[in-house]
């Protein structure tokens, strides 16, 4: 404990990182349950940190059940201490493409999104109580009157020139300098990327692709025609670039495009350094293949600054960065974007082929909240509410789930990845768990065929009894499974 | 003159009957340059109808410049009559598939739409004063309100089902009796389109559609590595229905799917009868081809009824319904459905892959307008609007252009085809009108290379002194042309 923490240093916040030196403590078995850990003046003079900061990382530590409060005595390690889940461990899969079948799985599970009985814990939404409504419909209401004529008429490729200043003047937090004619809008990430797909791709070619992997993509690549080349990646540095690189080797020709969600991907939470994207970027610059970059999550890290993206290593236009505000302000609005560098031609055409236009008013209305709306300030208020929700997630995973769990420790986002014991199957898990009203996402779809059966992703957006029900009772689930 | 007009069997308001009355005399000869009509009084007597009506057909016939009045005297047939165009001749094309290639031209007339300073009658845009914007915006922000958290969520298909709802329960009107389960919102037609295409199709395959027809069609089948065949179509009754099956016959097997615009389609503004739908619906049937139905003119009839759409006469899911709010209501709100019949379950699975979801907050406005906004009455008060408007600009170009000129006589929509002498490359005009401050849309991108290289289409749906004198230039040029 005499080590002070240097604030120059910092990427999460500093009541996080003065809670993360107690459960270390714990880990090592240097405080033990029962142990009094040091007072809150103790601490703060030990650490050189103010009196708050130690009470909200003591409060989060109490919301995380490790430590309790007694009264007129002090904080104490609680009796029963869960078991701490380590990380993943990630399998290597086969180095060789495989056809994407259409998964019934993926159906079932997004076919559970109609069924408003059912606790979703399935799909990555985020929590309605952290976006902004009220402001967005105010804003939606006041740009349409203002921009009267705009609202209603079609916004053709590249886009609402308003919105597109907006994100260029943000791109310098990623490290980017864009311009807004650099930028196409699109209805959505996910339709970003399948224009990147569409203008780089014909049936037949082949996309490289971390796995697992955010499912959707892997549908888009079975609807598109395309194979997928499954990239080991992991819940720390992201995509290996030792794997990516041996397989280009090996598949030489045939990989046509890469697809790697950067920062905080989705299931495992990995986060790229800033040394890794650059040599994704110099490593796909050299074999000619694009990189279609998914930063969906970036914003959402859980310290006060956003990470970089690859597209700042950027130098010859074959980086197409993909990107919306689905995860920050409004799923329902439908407004996302791409720089697609030397692309950007196709992509215009591409979208004017699609569906000519992004809709004009949630165009208006997130252009005027990044304009006026204090961005980084909801951003900063709704990264501490998700690193607080998916710690307690998983520190209640941990507990409730049956011995030989590990789950993701994601330092941004909202979603967690379970793995549990090889013998549970998360499709049985999966069936059973709707039955009780819960609906998850098991481990299959993140993979072709076969892979991650004892995997399951949460969405851990949303914290309340209910849910914390409904870990407990997915714990008692899969520990019944596990007994069989 | 003798003959009263029957109520029980009109198809266009009552006074554009009365007026044709009166053009049809001046056509045969029987009223001439400088002769007085029959006195307001008069004419309502002998037709039986009031005097209000013959006052609005007068005042028709004033605008269109046939008519002129004299004060103290009454109402004359002017002096210079404008040559009345006939109907365009449409050429037989090749009966074999053809690959669309990449349309240079397109592009242009695409990016024309950036520049404010030119005079638009390039594409077919509705006119924005024809456009409940206001009523729109109110619903807009009310809605949004009203359904707080839905606003911002995924509307994920098949879409909002309040909105749904509205649009099975308007199928009524047009033969049908869609229920809302049948529907899947999209984001605008041009969407619907391509999600049928990508939902029966693979590359290499064969659609059958009409020509000439909506350019952008030719460019989504280009996009989409498919070939084009060409079945004539007709400005009177649409797709011709014998060379549609002798075009399946001789390319047995090829044809995969079959694109018609059913109603006053574009550009020519043909419309099917009752039995030619039905015709249509059962000859494609018999070949197991399924028809993508676009009825996006289908609301902008200028008659007081709307017409059928082919899908009412669909007994087995064969036919696939598509329209949009985009030409009555809001071309920026980007809400359009389709009706998929037995590919309902491949369209939703489209929609999601390709965007998620089409944005929420317009669905909801859309959806409370059909609901409570009056789009009945609205319809009739633009489609008289696009009636006269149409009319009117086609008689200036009838007397604006060389002699030689035809020009369509649609009876909905907004849009005019004008053709002209075979001498006259529609390319050069366009460029030397674009010198002027004014784009058009050329015949070439109407069809594969090559054919309507004399026509142009024209957007019909403002008038003002300004498109007027840009209709007497492009006439003006067209004879420059024409005399080298």
């Amino acid at each position: 404990m005499e080590t002070t923490l240097r604030m120059t240093e910092r990427s999460m916040p500093l009541y996080a990182e003065v809670a993360s030196r107690i459960v270390y403590l714990i880990e090592q078995g240097t405080l033990r349950p029962g142990d009094r850990v040091p007072s809150i003046r103790e601490l703060s003079r030990q650490l050189q940190v103010s009196i708050n900061t130690v009470k909200e990382a003591y409060s989060q530590l109490e919301d995380r059940r490790l430590l309790e409060a007694r009264p007129q005595s002090g904080y104490y390690v609680r009796a029963h201490l869960p078991e701490l889940p380590a990380e993943p461990v990630v399998r290597k899969p086969a180095l060789k493409p495989t056809e994407v079948n259409l998964c019934d799985v993926y159906q079932m599970v997004m076919n559970d999104l109609h069924d408003p009985d059912l606790l979703q814990l399935g799909v990555a939404f985020p929590n309605p109580d952290l976006l902004p409504i009220d402001k967005l419909n105010r804003m939606l209401a006041s740009e349409s009157r203002r921009f009267r004529v705009q609202s209603v008429s079609y916004e053709i490729p590249p886009g609402c020139e308003r919105l597109r200043k907006q994100i260029a003047r943000r791109s310098l937090q990623t490290g980017c300098a864009l311009s807004p004619d650099e930028i196409v809008i699109t209805s959505g990430c996910v339709e970003a990327v399948v224009l990147a797909l569409r203008a780089i791709c014909k049936p037949g070619d082949t996309v490289a692709i971390e796995t697992p992997v955010y499912f959707n993509f892997l549908q888009v690549i079975e609807d598109l025609g395309l194979k997928a080349l499954e990239i080991p990646t992991s819940a720390q540095g992201g995509i290996s670039l030792d794997a990516l690189e041996y397989a280009l080797e090996k598949n030489a020709g045939q990989v046509k495009v890469c697809i790697v969600l950067s920062n905080f991907n989705n299931p495992l939470g990995g986060l790229m350094s800033d040394a890794a994207k650059r040599q994704l970027v110099e490593l796909l610059e050299r074999y000619q293949i694009p990189l279609i970059e998914d930063d969906i999550y970036g914003d959402l890290s859980h310290s006060d600054n956003r990470p970089s993206v690859a597209k700042s290593f950027d130098k010859t236009g074959n980086v197409l960065l993909c990107s919306s505000f689905s995860k920050t302000l409004a799923p329902g609005y439908r407004v996302g974007w791409i720089a697609a560098g030397r692309f950007q031609k196709q992509i215009e055409r591409g979208k004017l082929l699609s569906n000519v236009a992004t809709a004009s008013p949630p165009q208006l209305a997130i252009a005027e909240f990044l304009a006026t709306g204090g961005y980084d300030h909801h951003l900063r208020s709704i990264r501490r509410a998700y690193a607080r929700q998916v710690m307690i997630m998983g520190d209640t995973v941990g507990r409730a789930f049956p011995a030989g769990t590990r789950v993701s420790r994601p330092k941004g986002g909202f979603v967690l990845w379970v793995e549990m014991a090889a013998e549970i199957d998360a499709l049985k898990l999966y069936e059973q768990a709707r039955e009780e009203g819960i609906t998850i996402a098991p481990g299959q779809i993140f993979s072709l065929e076969g892979k991650y059966r004892n995997c399951i992703r949460l969405n851990a957006a949303c914290w309340n009894p209910r849910i914390e029900m409904a870990i407990e009772t997915l714990g008692r689930l899969a520990a019944r499974l596990l007994a069989r």
